[in-house]
């Protein structure tokens, strides 16, 4: 039995507290459920009372000597945020690669010195379990520093079997051994592996035959991927591999639209995909398909900065009725960051999301993209205690005071594991 | 007296040690002054020997147990930062108007709420100078959390003699009370007072006749800033201005060619200014002006990240011989971040230079864009102890992994401040 903790006094409780269970659109991402001088109690790692600090004294007036007590005062608190994309899991470490290019060096001189995705493929191919393991460890011991509690990791980087086996068992293992919730996705058709180039059906085949069989027998993914673009996997060929996942109870995720429109966000709409990302070049059409269907954008802003690109028509897509959600999309080629907070702020700045909505997209709406939405996402009686307190008394300075990583404690499931 | 230090085992030192006294331009950007294997030896607040552990080891073998040892094996060492630019002496905080821009608002709809530039001029004549001086502190932890030991600062924000002095005293006043060493500069022309609307050159006057000789008087700065913009200040009338200042000592700096190209930067290379700012629409001409002057481009990325403007032509300029500074620009309206760490980012992603420049700009050359290169900016003997611990390999993972404060450890002036 551990202590209650009774978090109170916070200038700016935002629960994100809200009607119905799916993922919130238009003015629903407004609506913040703030509480003033806000309060909650937390025991057995679950919230169990949310309120104003006079009313959880009152209601816990007999207890309140037995619970370690949080000063909240000129602070925030919020859910804990949620990363519904990344491709946390993978081997060694592109940093010279980012320096060639800067230096001049031309795409074809990366990929002579062996650089690029398949460079991050043959150093994942390499790396025993216990160095993936162990590098991936850091990067989520990061992601909590940045408030981050749950996190969803897609595999993609093996182009076989055995190392697409060998990210996903490394994410069971780490949904042990780290505090981070972490929610696996397969994403075998991440890239078109070298040997079957020009027989991209073959590998479509072989990935439905050989590879989607295992991962549900051995229970290893709740969410199947697939990249969707020209020169990569086709909208049909996409919808195949969706779809046969489904027949395993993988729910479709789709990278659609990333670098020009090809019918990925429509896609996402017909086949019940529960999220879209990217999603840069998306069509009006696939943007209303989405709205219509319930699709949640999962929106990458820190991708397109490093990129140099455009940001996603995040506002656009806001008011046309779509869910949006946001992610670090942390990986080791065009987003090699951990900071979700970084996320949010460009999600304002870049998206034009008010500070509102960008809060709602890194939280509630990010639970809803990985179907977390009745455990986590907000701050209501029964869901898990994952809890950040923020440097910062509103969450209007939490956007403004941009560039900084404001967290100043985490719980995750009641336990102080940040501050 | 106290201990000595000694940091050892730096998997990378980057000692940004080299020729001259002067700003470093094209090829000498990169030249960082690596070490493997790093070492140095601290005294007095002074550095008293830099070498690699085994130098180090055997030239001290006889004081080594008197000093506090630093175990830095795989991370970066490197100088403190220096930001060469900011306004980050100011009253209020204008969160609200953010979020009121996100949600619709015009420029007229924010300047009718009272907001904007106005708005920061009043809450800080409103502000008493105890507040002024805490709202300050903190945001001077900000920057020291992240790597920054020196830190420029521009009055600007009163608009009249009062408040500009006010603004000046209170960072005499922190130059004492703060462990960053601060910088002042008077930038009493920043923008146009309302009362002297329609009479800019009466302002010009005023400031020449009666704000000048009592900031020279009560030694209150070292350099003389103005915004020389359409609209704002001629370059007529910045000329006429930094040529004053010149009179009294104070070194010439200049807002230039931030919205469009108006003679600034041209005007920076023939006054002498040490340095011009923003210089997001500088001319050809204006660029090679300052290369052949020496004029260092002190260029802003975060700045044009939040305004959503293209980045200022860094690569361009470096490869015209300019030497290149950047800076946080920290000011409630364009750029409330104190993170010099996500401008290096920027500097890489946005304006293109390499991570040695990078580093180069946010350290040595930003010294000498205060006129500080003498003392710190580099780790070399006989400089000041200001050093920081990265929580990476080497300085091209410190831009790469982007948007993440890795500081682990700061020592200014040899006394450790953060870690
Ligand atoms: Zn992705
Ligand atoms: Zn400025």
């Amino acid at each position: 039995m551990t202590k209650p903790i009774w978090i109170k006094h916070a200038t700016q409780l935002a629960t994100l507290a809200g009607e119905g269970k799916g993922p919130r659109s238009q003015e629903a991402m407004s609506e913040l459920g703030l509480i003033e001088d806000g309060s909650l109690w937390i025991e057995n790692g679950i919230i169990q009372a949310v309120g104003t600090t006079n009313e959880l004294e009152k209601r816990y007036a007999e207890k309140l000597h037995t619970a370690d007590i949080v000063e909240a005062s000129n602070h925030l608190v919020t859910p804990g945020l949620v990363d519904p994309h990344t491709h946390v899991v993978y081997g060694g470490s592109r940093e010279r690669e980012f320096e060639m290019r800067l230096e001049g060096a031309t795409y074809m001189d990366i990929m002579n010195a062996g650089g690029g995705i398949h460079a991050t493929a043959r150093m994942t191919r390499e790396a025993i379990e216990e160095e993936l393991l162990e590098q991936t460890m850091s990067r989520l011991d990061s992601f909590l520093a940045h408030g981050v509690t749950m996190v969803e990791s897609k595999s993609g980087y093996g182009m076989n079997l055995e190392t697409e086996l060998k990210q996903l068992r490394v994410m069971k293992e780490l949904q042990q051994k780290h505090a981070i919730d972490l929610i696996p996705t397969f994403m075998g058709a991440h890239a078109v592996p070298p040997e079957f180039k020009g027989k991209e059906d073959e590998f479509v085949d072989y990935l439905i035959d050989k590879m989607l069989p295992i991962v549900a027998e051995e229970n290893l993914a709740e969410f199947n991927d697939v990249f969707c673009e020209k020169g990569v996997f086709t909208p049909e060929q996409s919808k195949r591999i969706l779809e046969a996942g489904k027949e395993y109870g993988l729910v479709p995720k789709i990278h659609a639209d990333e670098i020009e429109p090809y019918g990925g966000a429509e896609l996402a709409a017909k086949v019940g995909a529960i999220s879209a990302e990217h999603l840069l070049k998306a069509s009006d059409e696939g943007i209303h398909a989405m709205a219509k269907a319930g699709t949640i954008a999962c929106l990458l802003p820190a991708t397109a900065l490093y990129l140099r690109e455009e940001a996603a028509a995040g506002r656009k897509m806001i008011d046309a009725g779509v869910p949006v959600a946001i992610s670090t999309d942390c990986n080791p080629g065009s987003s090699p960051t951990t900071s979700m907070p970084l996320v949010m702020n460009l999600a304002c700045i870049s998206m034009r999301l008010t500070p509102a909505e960008a809060l709602t997209a890194a939280t509630y709406n990010a639970a809803c993209a990985i179907n977390r939405q009745e455990k986590v996402g907000s701050i209501e009686v029964g869901k898990q205690a994952d809890i950040v307190l923020w440097d910062v008394k509103n969450y209007q300075e939490l956007q403004y005071l941009f560039g900084v990583n404001h967290v100043k404690a985490v719980w995750k499931k009641g336990v102080k594991v940040v501050g």
